[in-house]
């Protein structure tokens, strides 16, 4: 085997990357049990056919066959695919099991999920989300729509400790803009948003050319959608000037009133909750055509040319057999471009790559059990130790420990008692395996941010 | 969408069920990093032309191509397959980042695995795996191969408490089976060991034929190869009565010679170190052609007929870029049926579906913001909680608690002090959202025996 190179789009940290990221998903984890989601995992595959009903991302699927099929199984395998996100497979889930569940049925869920598009940009073919879904049998409170951005917030927030930079939650009704648009004569909504959705690449002058291309605007129409798209704010008086637009555009329209009430209730109840995180953002349309209700999108403060790193919506109809109908509210963390962009920008760092606090040494190989007692006994007490792999020179085995940044050196007593060394200060001290322990901080790996 | 049903070998569990493997995984990880290892994870894709190099798992690999790859990558993609194990992984990860890596090297890897195969007989096609190995540079020292097993010993033993039956771990040496194959006459090791392999599924008798059919055996050669697959313990007599075997044939082999010193020395040191788990059993061949040293089987006791829950080897070329060579020594649980049969065989269960111990009730949706208040404060000392989704009645407020298995329902008081109900007990007493906590056992869901 020569010398593999990494595969493009399908990034691998290194042990103390490992470490960020796991401290990541612990935390996010946390919060979300903390609220109550219960962890569920699904499959990687699904049936092609239910993937496919995204229209918009069927090119990106992965699809499988075994090498062997053809003689095997007819091809049956064929019509598998690998999830490219956590949601179809959670609506498939729930309706499956259905029966099993008691709802309103609140979830988290943290795994890869699979794309095939060109790796760039800090896109990846292979990332990890994490997504937090509330569904409801019938029918599901509105109150879950301001409550679920807000545990998204509290789960990045509680990643400020390590450099994680404050968020921004951007949100939007799409009942506003459906109604705004069918009010001014743009029936083909889809197409708007689409549009709209790329403002941010592109400009407001190719979006425009774009509305009338795409939509079928006339030249006032895709000037009114930019007027709305450009209206911001974290107060009341966003709802406000929304009317005013649409009033001087003649709108009137029932559907703009129910989703700019709901968003009026969202920003006035996040003020409250978690104040200055949410912003209402009319420009934020999310290219997914299920979603019915809140849209939102995230961004990191000071990080905004990253993207949104966390994103969601309501949908009413994603759950559907038919004779019932699950809706559902939910977020999704793109987990591997946050912890990528914390690595890569030297935002964070792992205080060691290593578990062990305590390297033991060992003075030969026949004392070797001596040293694996010691280990033994300090486990036993919760403290992570290696052993040293050989009994090299005692200079070797505390370079050993230096070079994966293990604080503390052991070294069992042949005749007299025990005695610990702090590596980083040189202070050598008796110590009894029975009762001897590192600081908190020194126990495990941390996660902190990065000096400068 | 109609209802969707399960597919075949892809297991998903329900809420509860997720608790049960979570909590096996959190003990698993536990172990791992208080012995020392590092956790990593890699990429679900290798390239198919490494994936085939264990020539006789190639049936099993699940190919990955991009639905729409004609028309834009030529189909490069084709090429990629999804990892069947993690431990070619790992050495292509070995070999890949060996500039930035430590050695000697442990590493434990957590992850789903993907084979094609029939799911028949608890067989999955996708499932997970918990794997340690340590791999050194050039070379690795023979008490690793004493280590990684009582590692796994201990790893599972931490188990036992949730109901997990005692574990017994078979090993064999490599050199012993090849030394003496090889000292009979027979050369082609690995026709003898595939054929060996099979004697817990199809018996001696098919075994003695199978030998005399494909590996070239006489009679007397297959009976001898039996006799020695024959020979177990878990003390030093066992390398007796292999040698005395040996010598009855005229076996003399410098190879078997080397295989039993070290058999003898993991027995000795394992009897020690966790008395009665390991039992040295000359009939564990492995079918996988990498291992060069020791290897090993792992049953749960009164279970034996699941199979090896916990398997692996020795290893000495498998990470190979011809100028170094990293020898390594690893096990890997596999998780998912362990878990699939805790579940199915009722052995353990967790006290609540969901994370929440607390479900804070909705006097009416006017008051949901003090029931949010509660909530908050509760979790800020890390209870998980739960707020009622309706305003409903308080009876079928208990009812939403009841049905989850949380434990307290927490009234926000109107005029007077906040209660909480136990529900179990009926008991409800006066509470302040800033002092009180339930006990340690009630505050997460656990996993414990199954009565009965």
């Amino acid at each position: 085997m020569a010398r593999p190179t990494p595969l493009s789009g399908f990034p691998e940290w290194l042990p103390d990357g490992r470490i960020v990221e796991q401290h990541v998903l612990d935390t996010l984890r946390r919060t979300f049990e903390l609220h109550g989601f219960a962890g569920i995992e699904t499959r990687a595959v699904e049936p092609l056919d239910q993937l496919l009903r995204k229209g918009e991302t069927s090119k990106e699927v992965y699809v499988l066959r075994r090498l062997q099929e053809e003689g095997e199984d007819g091809g049956k395998d064929s019509r598998l695919g690998l999830h490219f996100d956590l949601t179809v497979p959670f609506a498939r889930y729930v309706l499956e099991n259905a029966g099993h569940l008691a709802f309103p049925f609140q979830r988290y869920q943290i795994q890869k999920v699979w794309r095939g598009e060109r790796p760039q940009d800090g896109r990846f073919r292979e990332f990890v989300q994490a997504d937090i879904d509330v569904v409801g049998a019938g029918d599901l409170p509105y109150h879950y729509e301001v409550d679920l951005p807000l545990v998204m917030a509290e789960a990045l927030g509680a990643l400020r400790g390590i450099g994680v930079p404050e968020v921004r939650i951007l949100v939007n009704n799409r009942r506003v803009a459906e109604g705004f648009y069918r009010g001014i004569g743009l029936d083909d909504v889809e197409a708007v948003l689409r549009s709209i959705d790329k403002l941010d690449k592109i400009g407001p002058e190719k979006v425009a050319a774009l509305l009338v291309a795409e939509a079928g605007a006339t030249e006032t129409q895709a000037r009114a959608c930019l007027d709305l798209a450009a209206i911001s704010g974290s107060d009341a008086t966003v709802i406000d000037r929304v009317r005013a637009l649409a009033a001087s555009h003649g709108v009137d329209s029932e559907l703009m009133e129910q989703g700019l009430s709901e968003l009026g209730q969202l920003i006035e109840a996040a003020a409250v909750r978690a104040p200055g995180v949410v912003v209402a953002d009319l420009k934020i349309a999310r290219g997914l055509d299920y979603y019915t209700g809140s849209v939102y999108e995230t961004v990191l403060v000071g990080h905004e040319q990253l993207g949104s790193i966390c994103s969601g919506g309501r949908y009413d109809t994603l759950a559907s057999d038919g004779a019932n109908t699950y809706p559902g509210v939910g977020l999704s963390i793109g987990v591997s471009r946050l912890v990528s962009r914390l690595i890569s920008a030297g935002l964070v760092t792992a205080t060691r790559s290593v578990p062990a606090a305590v390297l033991v040494a060992v003075a030969n190989e026949d004392t070797r059990p001596a040293s694996d007692a010691v280990a033994t006994a300090l486990r036993s007490r919760g403290i992570p130790v290696e052993v040293a792999p050989t009994a090299a020179k005692f200079g070797k085995q505390i370079k050993h420990a230096d070079r994966r940044g293990i604080p503390f050196v052991w070294f069992p007593g042949a005749d007299g008692p025990d005695q610990v060394k702090d590596i980083r200060s040189g202070e050598q001290v008796d110590a009894d395996a029975a009762t001897w322990a590192p600081s908190d901080e020194d126990r495990w790996p941390r996660v902190v941010p990065a000096a400068g």
